[in-house]
This record gives structure tokens, sequence and C-alpha cells, in this order.
């Protein structure tokens, strides 16, 4: 009997996340305070996370225990299940063995939780009453809605208008956990007043979202703000995936010649590279493969510069040394809501300057194209984001039917696309188009990159 | 450390589907021919239904071996979990152990695709090039379009208009795998334009296109007609979920004292519950109760007579003996789409007859009510049916905590609510009614049920 999937018992869970920091063979460049200059300190973020998360943002421990209260909420839903793609194989005719780590059967419908539920839980510990953070199309929002919910801390999310209007399910999930959701630039902040001021009729970006979320925390004792990617501390939290995943591939008594996921801030993938790449390190798996891919619509790695940036678009943020497009960049409206980001996470960029990882930049049509194949073999509907996994999964499995190698893929498959359907809609009755890589644009953000203070 | 999950791994998946037919304590009432009033006949169903499901209605066999190929496919989402409540029991601070087994992780997010791959393997192994099917609401006609899929079989799903037009996201998912989809009625078939030229401004019926669907199979030699409920070879391939609780409940060691679930055509239900009925009925645990669970705006089994009435409300199918509201009554649009129907499985009346399960009806507001408590205490988003279920557990919970008996309970929690976050939407908002039931539409309905012809 071949077997399809390979399964965790909950007693298996992994108890520890893996903090890449200490193995890195050079250190990760500080996030630096955009006034000074200088290296961010705990103290600069204190207004804004408990300290327990601005630790782990800087610690310099391997090995980070997993809180029992955590552990106990993650087991609501993890381990989650590493696939056999069979018959993904047999149709695309490969002798390449495809495996997929599926995030998409957590009760958000994505690997966002992993995090969420630990923030919230060490928010929980701090006493912090109640958290603030900004959305884009909902996917961060209704995840740290639930990881809220399980901890009874009150949660406002600010969400970008013309989502908010566009994607009411989004919204009804935040509420039905629980939390309050609010279309931005609102009336609460002073910030979405004085954009209302100038624009009544804003439709509202993710920066605008940001910096209500941040000025509401900030000007309140009892809230602390929340993000859903890109810092160290989101990737670490994630690593349970790759942790689990490693255990799994033993199972199938496999070991991954390429590991494919897609980055938008980074975390969902680095969760299940990062594990891995400590066997890249150690020079026990030296030629181990691991793909990023991104859309051609925001090619960070593939076509931005390694420097300072804010990680918003408002530049509230600490400047973070980053591939980037640009702060100000606003890129075209792909489907895949969770890939438009001008910025990635500061360790997903150091690994790949440092040459430990590649990186490719994909086509909207190509990745719904690839995302069909997928449904209509394994029966998944995935969202348009790991799409874009699939896409490069296949074009190295269709390699491996060239040249008749065996080669073991892995993907990692960060969720459904149960709320994404009007993009399938979209690509069936072929209404969707592809967006090129908007070479003006990007020059233009590229001009506005802050300068660094030198002290 | 507290278990949460019950998971068999795919190596222990049951093997056989369980028949109750040879274990009913009286043998069930034939299905009758309308025209005759004489036990249907292989010979009549042949030209819709192919011969293996056609021997597995009528088996007296007590197992029934799952092909290698549907266990195969089965294998890609089941053996699916079973949960222990541990957050909802907190919640209610009541000594109860509430178990759920929850069907919302296969791809179609239903119970449905246990009985739509083994019905599209059936079809594929008699050479059936095409199935036609209706659909409402689209569970159903997604749940087959993904069967059709994994063996090739093309569909075509007659879809109730005003659902087609209202819900469009269940027909993107029957495109995305590969089915057609139109909009019932249609001019594709005799009886679709017969209607239309009557009223072309019609929006549809459930049974318009049953009658659409049947007549495009009847009148092609390469089609076939699929149905989603009600009759005994669908409620047999649901056994596979009673089937893996039994294996998950012992793994708990734990044996349940109530089991709760849901019926519209009571498929789901039936499916979880006809397996743990043998112990029932061999004694070893005579007092097990099994509590149906129906809407207040369609109470079949509470409210109606025990008469042969047809199973579609246009009259094209055999006369089935069921507890009906008479096959022309048309329940108020409350949410939960797969309970508004008029009949029910005649395996669940005929056990209902003998005493051996019992029956609630429940109002809307009430469900949703539960639905909120356990999306806030689990975090999974239910479909507006197990909300039903979900009502009925938190009483009995709460008598437990009343009376301070432990008990077991085990809900038949049957899928996800992500297609249906509008419902939430009316909930959380207070737009959503609660129906009473229509005593007099009933009163009108079952003044036409049909009489049985007498040779």
């Amino acid at each position: 009997m071949e077997r399809t999937k390979f399964i965790l018992d909950e007693r298996e869970m992994p108890t520890h996340w893996y903090n890449v920091l200490p193995d890195l063979p050079e250190p990760l460049a500080p996030p630096l305070h955009p006034a000074t200059g200088k290296p961010v300190t705990p103290g600069d973020l204190k207004p804004i996370f408990p300290m327990e998360l601005i630790k782990q943002e800087m610690s310099q421990e391997r090995y980070i225990e997993i809180p029992d209260e955590v552990q106990s909420v993650y087991r609501t839903w993890r381990p989650t299940v590493l696939h056999r793609a069979h018959r993904l194989e047999k149709y695309l005719d490969t002798p390449a063995k495809i495996f997929y780590k599926y995030e998409g059967t957590s009760q958000a419908g994505s690997h966002k939780p992993n995090t969420a539920v630990a923030q919230a839980y060490y928010n929980k510990q701090e006493k912090t009453k109640r958290i603030t953070t900004e959305t884009g199309a909902g996917q961060w929002g209704s995840a740290l809605s639930m990881g809220c919910m399980f901890f009874g801390i009150e949660l406002k999310v600010y969400m970008v208008k013309v989502s908010y209007e566009q994607k009411p399910y989004r919204r009804i999930l935040m509420e039905t956990w629980g939390a309050k959701c609010v279309p931005s630039p609102s009336q609460d902040t002073k910030a979405g007043r004085d954009v209302l001021a100038r624009d009544p009729t804003c439709t509202g970006s993710l920066g605008i979202a940001i910096s209500e979320a941040i000025e509401d925390a900030a000007t309140r004792d009892d809230t602390h703000y929340s993000i859903g990617s890109c810092l160290n501390h989101v990737l670490l939290h994630q690593t349970i995936i790759g942790e689990e995943t490693i255990k799994q591939m033993e199972m199938a008594d496999a070991y991954p010649d390429i590991i494919i996921g897609c980055i938008g801030g980074g975390s969902n993938f680095a969760g299940q590279f990062l594990p891995w790449i400590r066997d890249k390190l150690s020079g026990k798996k030296p030629d181990l493969r691991i793909i990023c891919v991104e859309p051609q619509a925001a090619p960070t790695l593939t076509r931005g510069p390694y420097a300072y940036d804010f990680g918003d678009e408002a530049g509230l943020t600490p400047l973070l040394k980053m591939y980037t497009l640009g702060h100000s960049f606003i890129p075209s409206p792909i489907h895949a809501g969770g890939l438009r980001y001008h910025g990635m996470a500061p360790i997903i960029c150091h690994l790949y300057n440092l040459g430990l990882i590649e990186a490719k930049a994909e086509h909207q049509l190509a990745t719904f194209k690839a995302g069909i194949t997928f449904a209509r073999t394994e029966g998944i509907i995935s969202a348009p984001e790991p799409c874009h996994n699939l896409k490069v999964a296949i074009d190295e499995a269709l390699k491996c039917k060239e040249s008749g190698e065996a080669k073991t893929i892995l993907i990692a498959h960060s969720g459904h696309g149960h709320f994404d359907l009007a993009s399938y809609d979209a690509y069936l009755s072929g209404r969707m188009q592809d967006y090129e890589f908007p070479e003006e644009k990007v020059k233009e953000a590229l001009a506005k990159l802050p300068q660094v203070p030198t002290g």
C-alpha cells in the first residue's frame, strides 16, 4: 500500500522552536533607529511589544521552549499533515517524489495562527488587555482574532478599506471569533482622521492601517501591537512547521533535495526551511536547494537592492536591512495579497545575500495554472500564494522527467483558498491578467529609500 | 498532558463499510414503483444507477469491502480527526466529556465526498462516461465534482438558479474541479424548457433540478445519475465515519452515552451512528441514546406522519416509506440548506419508528448561538447544519452540570462553514430570524401525499 499521509500524533509534536540566529555564519545586521541610526534597543520596542517577544527577537538561544499553554492550543489543530503527492506525480509522469506540508487545516486556514497564538499568549502573560493590528486582505487579522480568542484578549483590527468592502468574509471571520474590525482610514485615530480630512474618499493602504494600529497601541497603556510576518520572533514561531516536517520525512524514509515556498514577508517559508538549513550549514546536506518564490509584480529578492528601509509604507518602523523595492512602492493588484510586499524578512534577505538560498519570480497566470493542476490531481484548492510554490515544484518535477533523476521535492504549502475562489473564477473565465515588473515605479520608490543617519 | 485529538494512521483506516440492513430487528419497507405499487426491482433502477450500487441498495451482506481504489482516494484526507472539546467543556463548566468527529478537513469541506468518491468509482468500473446530478446550495454538487475528478468522469450539475446566482463560490469550486454547472431550469432538457416556457423568470427548485438531472441521465446511454443522501447505498458509504470513530473512542478509552447529529437527508449522521447501533441492537449498550436534530422549519421526524411519499418534489422517484412533510412542501429559507428537505432516509425513519433513536427540532437562532460558542472555544467555524448538533450537545452538557453526571457525548460534525459566513454575519448583526413550524403549509402538502396503487 502506497502511503499518502505522514501523521504525527500530538504527543510527538516538537516542544521547541528553532532560532537560527546563533547558527548564522555571519551575524544579522541589526535594525536601526530611524532618528539616530543606532541599533534599536529593547526599550525602544517596549511600548508596543511584550518583553518576552522583544527578547526572542534578539535571542541567541538556539532552541526556545514552546510554553505549555501554547502547545495546548497548537494541539487543537497541530501537528499538521505531510502529504505525498502521488496523484500529481502520476499526472506529471515524473520520477520525482513530491511532498507537501499543508497548513490549511488550522481553524483560520493558514500557517498564521502559529505565531498569532504565541503572540497572544505572551501578551496575556504580561497582562495586556488589548491588542491592535492591521490587515490587508484579512488573513493575518483573522488568525490573530483566533489567537486572541483563545487567551481572552480584546483585538481591534484596522482593515484596509477597499478590502473591508470587497472581502466581507474575512471581516465576518474576525467578528465570529469576537474581534472588532474597522475599515481604515478610520475616525478612531489621529492618523486616520488626518487622512480623511485630506481625502474623505480614501480607500486606504496597508501603510495607513499600520499607522493607525501602532498609534492606537502606543497611546494606550493597556494595549500592544502585533505583527504577522517579517520579524525574527514571527519566523521563530513558524519553525514548528519545519520541525514537524523533519520527523515526518523520517517516517517517509525521505530527505528533500529541493525545498520550495512562496515569500511575502517570508514567515511561512522560513518556518519550513530554517530547521532544514541547519543541515546545510553543518555540512550534512551541503547541496540542499532552497527556492523562494515571489510574484513578478513584487520581485523583492530577484530585483531589489539590499539596503536599509522601513518595513511599512508610512515609515514608522525601525530601519531593517533587507532586499527592498522601496517602502513607498505599491505593487499591482495581484490576487496573492500575501505576496504584495515591498520588503522581506531580514533573516531571509541575509541568507539570500550569503548565497545559501535561491529566488525565482513567477507570473500570476502560470501560478493559477499550477493551482488548477494541483486541485485536479490532489483535490486541494490552494490559496493564490502557495500556487506560486506549486508552479516551481511542477517545473522542477518536469526537469526530473527529462533528466530521469528521482529527486525529492518538498513544498511548503501555507493554506487553502476557500476565501479566494473569486480569483479562480477570474482565471477560469479568462478575466485574469499578468502584471509585468514595474521598472519605473520601482525606480521612483528606490529613489526615496531613507538615509541612515550617522551618529 | 490532556489529549486533544485522536488520530488514526491511514494504515488503520477501516477497510469495510457497515450495512445495517441484515441487523435490523424488522425488515425495511421496500421502495415501491409509483405506477404499480410493487417493490422496485434492480431493472427499474438500471437506466440511472450502476448495477453495483443497485446491489448495495438492497444488499443483505453485513460488511462490504471498500475497493482499493476508493480507499486510495479516501487516504488523500481520511481518516478524519476525533477531537476532545476540552475548551468547550471548560467554558460550559460541565463534568461531561464532549468529543466531536470532524469531517470538515476533506478537500470539499464536508462528509459528502465519502459517497461521491465511491459512486464515481463504481460508475467508472461500469464505464460510465458522464454523470448528472442536482444541487441546491452546492455542497453535494461540489463533492461529486471532486469525486468525478478523481476518476476522470464528466459531470454536469443542475444547480437551483437562485443559489447559482446568490452563491457563486460553490459553482466556482465545481468548475475548479472540472465539472460543468448550469443554472436550473435550463434550456438543456425538456423539463427545463417546459418550465421556462411557462415562466421565463423561474428561479428554480430542487425538484426541477432533479427532474433535469434524471431526464438527462435517462435519455443518454453514456450517462448515469447520482444522489447525495437518503438512499441506503449513500448511508452505507458514510459508515466509514462511525467505523473510524469506534477505533478512535477506544484510543480515548471512552464510550459514548449520547450520540448527536443533524439530519437533512440523514446520511452524515447515519454514517456516524449506524456502526454504534450494533451495540444497542446486540444488547452490549442497550441504553445508548442517539439524538437526531432537525430544524423547526422542517421537523420531519418530530412532526411528520410515517407514510409512502416521493423523494423529490416533482414525483419522479420511487415511493419511499418515510416520515415526511409532503413532497410538495417547500421549507422556509433557513441558512442550513442541507436540512431543508421534506423527507428522510428510510433507514433512519425505520429506526425512529422502532423507537431506537430520538429526534429533536431546534430554532435557527439558537443553533447559531451554539455555533458562535463553539467557534469561540474550539476555534472551528461550523456549517449551519452541524450548529444544530452543537445546540443539543451544549444542552446535554449543561444537564450534566446540573445533575453532576459525567456523561460522554459524541457529536457527528459534518463540516466547516467557510462558504456560509454570510449566515454568521446575519446572526451577528441581528438580521437573522427564526421560522416557526408552518402548520398550514404542511397540512396542504400532506393532503397531496401520493396514493399507493394496489395491484
